[in-house]
């Protein structure tokens, strides 16, 4: 059968090879590890001079180049050519270009897929280090905020309903051990990061003496990696830090939509600084929360990098395949979306302007103090579950004829239960039901104040 | 309580303006739309001609200043600036700089937010045109390639295990279809990209006379918005492409998945053609399918770009959110991955050198034609649970002696029923078996060409 | 080596056997195919009648069993067996045990592989069609609330904040809009399900007679399937369902939250009625809109549920494999939550009542006709942008002496341009603000109608 | 206007309040707690006995009528019930019914938001625990395994194309240290779980003089939770888990694609154990990987379950949401998945024929040995990047004369590069290769026992 290939093929304006070279090219994303690259060419050419692979000299003359390389780099000098595919080779071929044979002997006992790895974890263990230290900031603020806000009161939420009331300073700090949980997920993500790959070859080790030991120990790594053909797959260590992005964005997400709602004309309980607002182009009155906004949608990006790289590693065999070249982008750019928010944050947080006034009015209004009186019949022997029907009477009662609890006379109370005595009066301002709230971890000023001295002990040991 | 400010605060570099401005920027995304942008604006201001704000002079001039615009973008004289932000305020100042008065009058009656989607929509349709085209180039070379490939025979899968032979045309047959249902994905986010949002103004429509059939008209819309709250809050025109290009990549992942196995050494079934395969840094002798790995790798990050947006998407109140301004970049990526794919496959494809003689060497060893035995026996009346049972006796009896069918006696035929005859051996070839499963849609020659007319006529027709 | 195997072999309790048939049965999923199950039996039987295969009485046997078999299903008598795996072993082996020999030709030119999707796209077909029919139900539910509440005026929200006045009817139909998209979304998927996969066979057809068409037409199918191939590993019309249920989800997301943060003590818009809300274990003055909470909550289940069906697929050889097993459990939870949600999402809206005192006072407060004066501005000649800063400016001042436009002398006014007029007074109230925008689409009481009526003729198209 | 309400709302035939009762029930998911809900309540009424809030009696009564329902549970006797909604209420229903009003002080100063995590987390740890044990156990089997064919060679793969030779033995060890990452996590989970929310009440602490530190010691939780509003929103230690259980998914769904691979015809390397394997309805020639392919299918599930809790958690406000109630499902499903694979895999890992003799046919074909080639001339002074061109010209020369390196004379190698010398044919073996691989984490026997070794000492401490 006669194919009628001119048809189609007759299409397309670039050769096969052009298009592959375009589709295949890592350096538009790997040139970011410049650095790492060429500080691991110099850990391995200093291993191969110990072992005896390269003489003195020819060690100084790599060591000299690949130093001038750098400056090329951050110069503007040296611009990676794409028809190098990659930063290795970018680099590996300047090398050459200046050094001729010797050039070429940098890559001995070495194989991309540990030199890639090697690159990765060097980039992500100073990215980790650098997001550690932001998010110690950002908690700190918090800390501060919490200090700040530790007598004003507010209603406290479930269901997006007033539940009880609680101290702004405890909010912060709920946000707080979140965080801390977060950065300890960042550790965990470092200590993945923390592992030397250098060694493992293609696959399969080497059949040269190299010293593995010594490649590490100048790189600064914590440990070698145990198997050669585990090193050249394993992706973990990139879960493990986009699975801590991806929890810090789902807390950044929430805390965003708290103060999104709580600076809603109608909440009114915070005013946003302008520098992280903006207006609109047709409607001169908008302020807008876009920075938090923005955070909040920034999640999905940050979440789903995890998932890109789950969905690509799954079913692949061992070990090294071409799928694995994009297990880079989307981390890069979670990074620096992890930093901005970081440092936008802590700014923000600290000049909220909180609307006491304001919040006071809605305080005042409804039944927040409903377990307070429930909790009141119990020290006073009332089985729980019938002190919650007694006070739900109460409340539809006082619904009814519009009133609030502070207004229900000491014969109305009786009415419900005889158990009420003239203490009940007592119980029934917000700022005492917060203070009353003593239990560990609750909401009494004592108790933040305990949280906030354990949070300032663990951010100064950070 | 004193607050420590300076302590944390005095730790950032940038101002929180400049922070926020580099946060909240889109243009490094957006500035892509720049010719829908301008199209938009040349169509809203021949409506606000037509309506009476712009007089026939001033529309001329904002038209020759339009354009004027796009040549220097295109000339690299008008390079945006981030401190506008997008591209609608970088267009725009840049009208305003060149007519004043006169270039403020464009966004009248217009709000960033029917602007964009806008932009938005007219962008996606020329990409989803683009894209289908492409789409339909790739199905008409795997009908060339089931046209030529009709005649030979190969083992058809389950569970990667030899099943029941079939023709290697009638495997490309399977991912044309495959792909025919994406197509039809395609044209469904094409009309869901149809519809003219301008006029929709930030949320409420517009006080002013708009004419937004008229701007639909210049604008080549199929129809307009509907409803102004939905207009600008409705991402599913996004969502509807996303989904089709996840489709698309399931399958193509699918293809490659399997292309890989067969070229490996094993297998040895195909030989694919250099260009879409490279070496090794390491390993002299490798010739590795990286084509194909980069395609299957490239899934996850289509996939996900669909569930960023479901993600952002959940739970987000009407109208606009600026969470929104994520909508755009995983898409636009993936819109470029998805053209660089659908141009390296029909060649790849057209490319492959089939390995007749060594499939034909898999193809002669074990049961791959049980279940003929089986159908012969029932078309002998043996009820079918029955012939599963026989031939399943059979294969064992033949495995135990090392055996195939071809080798078997009459006698030993007989032993296992009485019903086989002579006529047995006359069905023991795998071209038979392709012949004999002459079923609609069956593997048998007839019907492969069956499928390739009809896919012709279907690509004809696009 | 010695290999110290039992070790830890002996700590199972299980023998693999067991293990194995627990981890690979599917009964307790796909037995709710049983219906489709016998239907598609009945129609393959009548099949293998008409080309000869069975005989008149032998069809008529396998009929009158079928029909008791299902009888014995419904009435409770017969019960699945975990041994038999699935819903197909369980029901021919019950036909053997009841027909002998005779049962055992059921399955006959026809294989687990094709005889699972049959059932599969009968019971969506059937399921698909029962959610239409509930989402054009909801759709009715949302014209009707929309044409109840065409005349009630509240804050328009872009970002959160108040942004330009609209008509609540046009609230209600911006999600009527969205879920007319979702309708159509359905339609496709319905229509993907509609081919029939019966004669595929294991994946290369048949070689018995078999006569495809006949089925189709028994089982009411649009079409068959046209390649066997592709029928046996094709999952797209799963996947279109999947689709079409997460873009559901999504709307229903964000209209759940919209109406929980209505129902906060702080918008007070509205009032969900108490069948939909619940109370607190421990706080007797909480009414919580766990409905929409739940609704909200559910939506990453069905989006997850086509990542789910996506990532298996990806990579997956042709044909069939095991992991396709995987397939259905979520979207038979899906399906069901679906159908909860729709059908309390109507009783939902129809309840709520609104508080329209409530929202008046916050219309009354802020600039919410901002952009109306500037389009008043632009009425009379000003350019839109210049208008802009001269309404921001009075948005500044007037704030700045806590007052509102409405307060503002026509002294005030001529301040900022001597172009206001009287009539600039006309303008400022909400509901005027409302009227006025007229443009199509727009939120004008006129507008509305128009679209109420629109949408009334797809629902009863429907 | 006249609202037409009849027509849709005549059409449901469940009552709203009956409908939400489904809608909103747990306890199909929840009553799996039934166990640590009872211990729960145990240590919180002898908290309450401390405090002075319950008699000594009346804590015995209490104490011994929960006992009492735990068995009633186990008899069967207790069936929950759907109208009390959840675990908790049916529990605690129960118990007033026993005791009267005795039992309705058991949710004094306890909400079902602390509640609902202290059942969970009590329940998570019991199953961490034992898929560690699992996991473990499996591990365990590897090492036997590696142990076992440490001496078997086969074709180390990158691409799926033969790299270099390895150890089947350091194969396995790969894995190892896979799943030893896993067990870290895993353990990461377990600590996250080891907090005690009991006395967070609803969100804000109790009034009550909570005794926390005592019920944390009686229900052995590690430390109790520092605040009560993160202490009721907090789901982090679910997706900790679910992220262990995720990753553990990602490398048994690469092992499952591997071994599926080697076990297809064309590789042969391996045979799986019939126990894990089936059959076909259709063809009587099948034995399909069904066990592998299950795992490898079941990855999307438990992947997706991660995802479903980080989208439901994306934006939500502080405390509890009902959306939180969608916490759990995927969990279970999961814990159950991972049990069962993790039970099968130990079985069948051990039961693997390996093919060796068909193994050694493929690792004689081809030029496995390159690298050696190369890694020979580096170490006789020749760069590195000259010894790879030198081996890809003499690969070329030999693949087109159908040779191997072991058929070229001592001139032809000569031919390419003096430095050959006769020892170049004394490393042209695969064994050879591999041992020689000597570097830290290669594949020579010494250094895979190494690893052997190490790992015995991780599984002893286990």
């Amino acid at each position: 059968m006669n194919t009628p290939k001119a048809l189609w093929s007759g299409r397309f304006s670039k050769a096969p090879d052009e298009m592959m070279k375009r589709f295949g090219e890592s350096i538009s994303v790997d040139w970011c590890f410049y650095k790492e690259d060429i500080e691991g060419s110099k850990a391995h050419g200093k291993m191969l001079y110990k072992i005896g692979i390269l003489t003195k000299e020819e060690l100084e003359q790599i060591l000299r180049v690949l130093e001038e390389i750098e400056e090329e780099i951050e110069s503007g000098e040296f611009v990676p050519d794409i028809e190098l595919e990659d930063v290795h080779m970018n680099i590996e071929s300047r090398l050459i270009k200046k050094l001729g044979d010797l050039g070429a002997k940098i890559h001995t006992g070495r194989s991309r897929n540990d030199q890639v790895v090697t690159d990765y974890r060097l980039y992500l263990k100073k990215e980790i280090t650098a997001i550690e230290k932001l998010l110690n900031n950002f908690m700190e603020a918090l800390l501060t905020r919490a200090e700040k806000d530790v007598d004003i009161t507010l209603p406290g939420f479930t269901h997006l309903m007033h539940a009880q009331p609680i101290s702004l300073g405890h909010y912060w700090m709920a946000y707080f051990w979140k965080f801390e949980r977060d950065l300890k997920r960042l550790k965990a993500a470092l200590e993945s990061s923390d592992v030397s790959p250098l060694g493992a070859g293609a696959l399969a080790g080497s059949t040269l003496p190299l010293d593995r030991e010594y490649t590490r120990e100048l790189l600064g790594f914590g440990e070698i990696s145990k198997n050669s053909l585990d090193t050249v797959s394993d992706r973990d260590f990139i879960m493990d830090l986009q699975y801590a992005l991806s929890t810090l964005f789902i807390h950044t997400s929430g805390l965003s939509e708290d103060l999104i709602i709580w600076n809603t004309q109608e909440f009114n309980y915070i005013k946003l600084p302008d520098e992280f607002c903006t207006g609109s182009s047709m409607m001169p009155n908008k302020k807008n929360p876009d920075a938090l906004e923005l955070i909040r949608g920034k999640t999905g990006g940050v979440v789903t990098g995890l998932f890109n790289l789950m969905m690509n590693l799954k079913g692949l065999p061992l070990t090294y395949n071409r799928d694995l070249q994009e297990d880079k982008k989307f981390v890069l750019e979670n990074l620096a979306t992890a930093k901005a928010v970081l440092e936008i944050l802590p700014l923000l947080i600290d000049k909220i302007e909180v609307q006491e006034a304001n919040i006071q009015k809605h305080l005042e209004k409804g039944f927040l103090l409903a377990t307070d009186v429930a909790e009141y019949l119990v020290l006073k022997g009332v089985p729980f579950r019938k002190t919650h029907e007694i006070v739900g009477a109460i409340v539809q009662y006082a619904e009814a004829k519009d009133l609030d609890f502070k207004n229900l006379s000491m014969e109305e109370w009786k009415q419900f239960s005889g158990v009420f005595e003239e203490d009940i009066l007592e119980i029934l301002t917000v700022e005492k039901a917060v203070e009353r709230r003593e239990s560990q971890g609750g909401t009494a000023k004592k108790q933040v104040l305990i949280q906030i001295k354990e949070g300032r002990e663990i951010i100064e040991k950070a």
